[in-house]
């Protein structure tokens, strides 16, 4: 579809046996081992449970490392996975001066064209904490600068 | 605000360190119990945790124990609870005959007005189940014999 | 707590005999019959069923009306009311030029100090479809420009 | 599995730094650009963010298009996609006298056998509008008339 | 992957025109017809509906069989479904005793190593209300003795 | 209702216009502002707008403090709140051995009777890691020794 297109595997597991607290330890401990992005989706399970489900995006090369990854963490009998195809943006880096301090920004190209500006939160946080200001007064001054 | 306007009093508690498994349990424990409702929404609480807010409604009478009954179910080290105003329609009975059977009907009315017509799900369910069809076909034949 | 400080009620009920599709003509019609807000949460019910919490918050005034309303709109037979304190910024109007179009903007200042600045979507929709642009680029124009 | 078997496209992204403002609109220009589907699921993301999957549904032909399209809608710097299969009923139309009016209905049927009923939603509601009754009243009369 | 690696497929479907009552009794159904796992998700749908995804799971000589049963049930016009992947554990059996009575556990164990201890919840149950405790009491003398 | 009873107030606002980014950040504010709690929920608003619920639990002290800090981190126009009752359960405090090293414990009492014993997150999660162990098998160990 594009130079610029690869693949990813998504790894899940529905879960009513494992508390909050454990899965948001899973999401980090997750991130920590290589995956790409972790995230958790609320369900309906049988016998009226509120159930959660466990997802991650990874690398081909890390698929079955943290599938057996996902299950230490959660301790589940069984865990899925299977490959999407994915369209992502060339990437430069850039920074931007606020009154807060500097900001990085990722720039996402496609076919040569700037599509997306992106702050890094963190340099944003630090700059909202530094100066006790909202974060969200930092991304405006962002905004005003990167044009997004 | 009408002679159909009654007090109830809403029981809620956050959950980060009680499983689905559990939640369910509780969910059906607290209707056995007395309460008029018991629900579960999922909530994003700190430290990345996919939480469960479990609620309850209930007579005020019922206040107290149900708030015990809520902590001795989770464990929570704190159960939160308030009234609420309801406004209630008067209930008439009847029954209607399908090719799968009689199915009760639940009559809501406001000053003296019709409002709404609701059929007793299990009879809908027995009838389904002794058929063979699905409850949805139940549901149809009921609804061309109530105008609901 | 302020001059500012005004009350409203919150309407709920919960449904799990009502589709999304009637869900959603009843939010719209809430609207246009003067709830300030209305709006939906998905929670688990008995029997394994995935429900919805409908909610409005409206003028002291609209109370009992609007009460009237969900039950004729849902068929509920018991409709929820309780009443919120809330905290209200005060308002003045402005209006940004960006090169898709004039946006206007809602101040909002607590203790004369501006809290916050907010552009009109309506404005920025316009904008974006008569222009052919995605609605976050006007956006991101109308933050360089007011600072939000 | 059968000559009504298809396949589709999912195209989705995970957004955490999107506001529902956004997310709404587009939603719309996606269903307006040819999407078959469009949803959203709320995440739980890292660093306790309340995050949105923005989900579709396309023609093998518009995935490419539609992939670019969410892209510049949302900013993302990764879409993923992949294909399902689909079991579609086939399709014939009716229309059903009503008190309020004439409402379209779609008839689906699988292997020759009528499995559903689906009234237009548009039929229904301009009739609901145009006799100032709530949605479901026409509903049910269409479910009288209709057998679903 | 493994010895263990098996392959499952999943059906979904959108829905905006179903109840939570319909969609419960449809859980239950599919999971008495032989899938391994059913669950809903709450989604935002177009014209403001909150909907329902069902989702399960099933052994591939199941697919077509529960694919129409999911149309039966639904009333859905189009049902999709693609294969996963699945990494499963070993499983063994064995008892554990509490005050409340024996309960029995699952043993699962990857590569010859044992990962986790999962107690059969309706022996729980029953061990729970035969003696009047709440259920996370049995569960926690279970992982007294099992060391989960 | 019991010396234990207490009052807290509940502080929400509901939101479009901000993202998940930025809810994450100010989540970890109003805790480190003194909140007792803070959560979000997903919504569904107008417009097919995805929105979220922000809401925090405090003490009646610092409510007035707590919503004009809510303001500010949301940029919103109207923060509502209001009180609840609460009970609470008695608290002491243990510690308990583990092969992982110490873990905290809270001890819940109620009317004098043992209700709940919650280990120490922060313990649990710092011996999974110094031991290189799954949260869970920590969480194990705790119960087999506190009967929890």
């Amino acid at each position: 579809m594009s130079s610029s297109a690869t693949q990813v595997f998504e790894i899940a597991v529905n879960l009513d046996d494992v508390s909050g607290e454990v899965l948001g330890a899973a999401l980090e401990s997750l991130l920590a081992d290589g995956a790409l992005d972790v995230w958790t989706s609320a369900i309906g399970m049988k016998k009226n449970r509120p159930g959660v489900m466990l997802s991650l995006l990874c690398k081909p090369e890390d698929r079955d490392r943290l599938t057996r990854r996902v299950m230490e963490l959660t301790g589940s009998f069984g865990v899925r996975y299977r490959a999407w195809d994915r369209l992502v943006l060339e990437r430069t880096e850039a920074t931007t001066q606020t009154p807060y301090g500097p900001v990085r920004l990722k720039v996402g190209s496609l076919d040569g064209r700037v599509v997306t500006v992106k702050p890094e939160f963190e340099d944003m946080r630090t700059a909202a904490e530094s100066h006790g200001v909202p974060l969200r007064k930092v991304l405006a001054c962002v905004r005003q600068r990167s044009g997004e």
